[in-house]
């Protein structure tokens, strides 16, 4: 296994993480970098969802990607192996989420000269994480059809903060009790913005939606 | 849709959690009354498997359930629709866990007497639940299928402070890579002593063994 580097982040101290998430995203606009936050369960699919989305733009853009887990790197590694790009672990040590000071402590780590694009796969946990700003210029989130499409309805905060809604694992939607249309109306009650995107990160259908969102978001920060 | 009580908690005052849940766990070993912790990810099928239990059990237990959320009170009215027993909504107003006193303010609003089993179904979360003692006699979690079998190295507290671990949505392991065995081991790596039920809710499948095992529990408890 390629060996990837392993960070361990420790809880900030700063009090007014609003103001320093502002503040981190100020010094990425003054770099030309793009960070996005990437939310979801456990087990829906982040990772896979990140490696095909990687491999479509890795000849548009330079990206990094930092891994945010409890424990473990075999998420990083997976990442590094499937892609060629630069990925760092960050350990969270038991912490459930990761606040603007805590990605910065990873963003330090990372070589940011020439990069575009860092994507942020934040803690697997539909509840704490969307409660802290990571000083990303856009949130977006994972919910996958097996977990039911009233998802929206139970952790309104995380689909409120998110500007873009990828439902994954779309080809088992027959073995499951998901309705797609309902699942976007729910989303919509949370927050009228967010675009939805349908995709199956296995086979890759839908993924170029993504892809193309991302590239559009890039270029126009660093205009 | 039937009426449940909602109750609104709060954040403990308690500085020692654990403390408190033992001092809740010996009241209500004088009670006679059995507490379990459900612990899971969002959309794994907690309600789902506890509305086939308490079906096959309430015949021998009088049950009561707790239901934790965010938000919404669609769980609770669920449960209480399809079996009929005593059912409380506990909302937890952001927290992303209950510990210790936030219990006992639910169980503060359960008829508890007669009552031999209270099930608390705990926010959906696999990181912060795991760390708070809940004054519970036993914790369980339910991991379903499309979740992936690699949790129990991603989430290591979760499922060691599990004495059972319910793997869900069996049905539907044709279309996902899940390793039954290689996730038995690795809850295992865990906790050494916890047990592995894997069941179907849907269906029904493998659910009498999960009865079995809380009747016993129960049985014993009040002993």
């Amino acid at each position: 296994m390629d060996k990837v580097k392993v960070i361990e982040i420790k809880k900030s101290v700063f009090a007014d993480n609003d103001r320093d998430a502002d503040s981190l995203r100020s010094e990425l606009k003054s770099k030309g970098v793009y960070l996005l936050n990437l939310m979801s369960s456990p087990g829906s699919g982040k990772t896979t969802t990140l490696i095909r989305t990687i491999n479509l733009l890795k000849d548009k853009l330079r990206i990094a990607v930092m891994e945010a887990d409890i424990d473990s790197d075999v998420d990083a590694v997976k990442i590094k192996e499937a892609t060629g790009i630069q990925s760092i672990q960050l350990h969270t040590g038991g912490m459930c989420h990761l606040d603007a000071e805590m990605t910065r402590q990873g963003l330090d780590n990372v070589m940011l000269e020439g990069v575009d694009l860092v994507i942020l796969e934040n803690v697997g946990n539909l509840v704490c994480p969307a409660e802290f700003d990571t000083g990303a210029v856009r949130n977006a989130m994972i919910l996958s059809v097996p977990e039911g499409d009233d998802k929206p309805l139970k952790y309104p905060l995380m689909f409120s903060v998110c500007d873009l809604v990828i439902i994954n694992k779309m080809d088992v939607l027959p073995y499951f009790n998901f309705d797609l249309e309902k699942c976007k109306e729910y989303v919509k009650m949370r927050n009228p913005r967010a675009r939805v995107i349908p995709i199956c990160a296995l086979n890759g259908e839908g993924v170029e939606a993504f892809a193309d969102w991302l590239l559009e978001e890039v270029t126009n920060w660093k205009q």
